[in-house]
């Protein structure tokens, strides 16, 4: 197939319409979060050169460097996310006459679903450096593109959020206690801190709007 | 220019994270609604036809059609939304030597400016509808893809509360103040139903994940 990220809007719509479950939430999450990278680029742009922020200049231009790398990073797992729910249905589909195959089955299975988690999660870690870029900046930028921010923010949100559950989903399949008790307590944190950043962007933000 | 949601993805991104301020985040909000209304439609594709969920056919077959037609409408939005944004922009670019043609371009600014209000607006309704329907179905719906319904909800709330911050931030340039008062307060109230109604699928969803 070819990638995702190359698909049309309409078309990558399409394909996840579709009654197959790849592309789904996780390629989603992280579109929402390449979605707020993108906004938050720029509204860096529409900010550098502009009267007014002469002194937020190089913090900007930081801040513009991390958000395009972002950008990139969210681009490529939307179909890092596909591919990491295919090896899951590749793996069940491995034969199992023996009891060595079986044995390896079942190694096969654990190591995909813990793809299948790491995938979202560094989706969910990378939406999570949008929002303290978001944060970092809200005060910083053109108050003519507040909405703009803001809309990368709330993006940014989703995107981690709908990682997080993808993360979650897939726990029960997988058996290291270890794993499952650091991932699980990991992205509630983070989505505590992401919710407390959103809010704090959406103040700022609100001095400017309506 | 081409229609936006013709391009590719990654594309998209690229004219997003351009130094022009269309498209913005009122094209980000549209998108986002639409692939919240993508996935509903995969979930109810999911679900039809799949032992357990019989008696729900029909439900799930009337959401998958709504959902579908969301789906069109939000795809469309994304341009229409830019577009809107352009009016404005023409509108001010209007000449102003005579009294005549000031007063011209004032009225031609306040209709650029209602229309840039009045995209956001629909964008936000569909939003709505996407999230009504993640919550009439959310109970009836295959529990293997419960995360994907819980994304859907995500994105439909990012795309609404983006799109009421891109109908707020342009009141303040309308006279009408009769117009100014509905939109602010229409904003508010479908905000607070979209929160209650994403809070209700992310409890159904919790049942079902991790």
């Amino acid at each position: 197939m070819a990638l995702l990220r190359e698909m049309s809007i309409a078309g990558f719509t399409d394909e996840l319409a579709s009654d197959s479950a790849a592309p789904g939430g996780g390629s989603v999450a992280a579109l929402s979060g390449a979605l707020g990278a993108s906004l938050v680029s720029m509204v860096c742009r529409l900010t550098i050169g502009k009267k007014g922020y002469e002194e937020y200049e190089e913090e900007v231009n930081d801040a513009l460097l991390e958000s395009e790398k972002l950008r990139m990073s969210l681009l490529e797992a939307i179909d890092l996310d596909a591919q990491a729910f295919g090896k899951v249905m590749e793996a069940f589909a491995a034969p199992k006459s023996t009891d060595e195959e079986k044995a390896l089955r079942r190694e096969a299975i654990q190591t995909a679903f813990k793809g299948a988690c790491e995938s979202p999660r560094r989706t969910a870690m990378y939406c999570l450096e949008v929002l303290r870029l978001c944060s970092r900046i809200a005060d910083k930028t053109n108050t003519n593109a507040a909405s703009d921010l803001g809309v990368a923010a709330g993006q940014a949100l989703a995107g981690l959020e709908g990682a997080a559950m993808n993360v979650l989903i897939n726990l029960p399949s997988i058996k290291d206690e270890e794993y499952v008790d650091e991932r699980s307590s990991e992205m509630e944190e983070i989505q505590d801190e992401a919710r407390i950043l959103k809010a704090g962007v959406l103040r700022e933000v609100s001095l400017h709007i309506g």
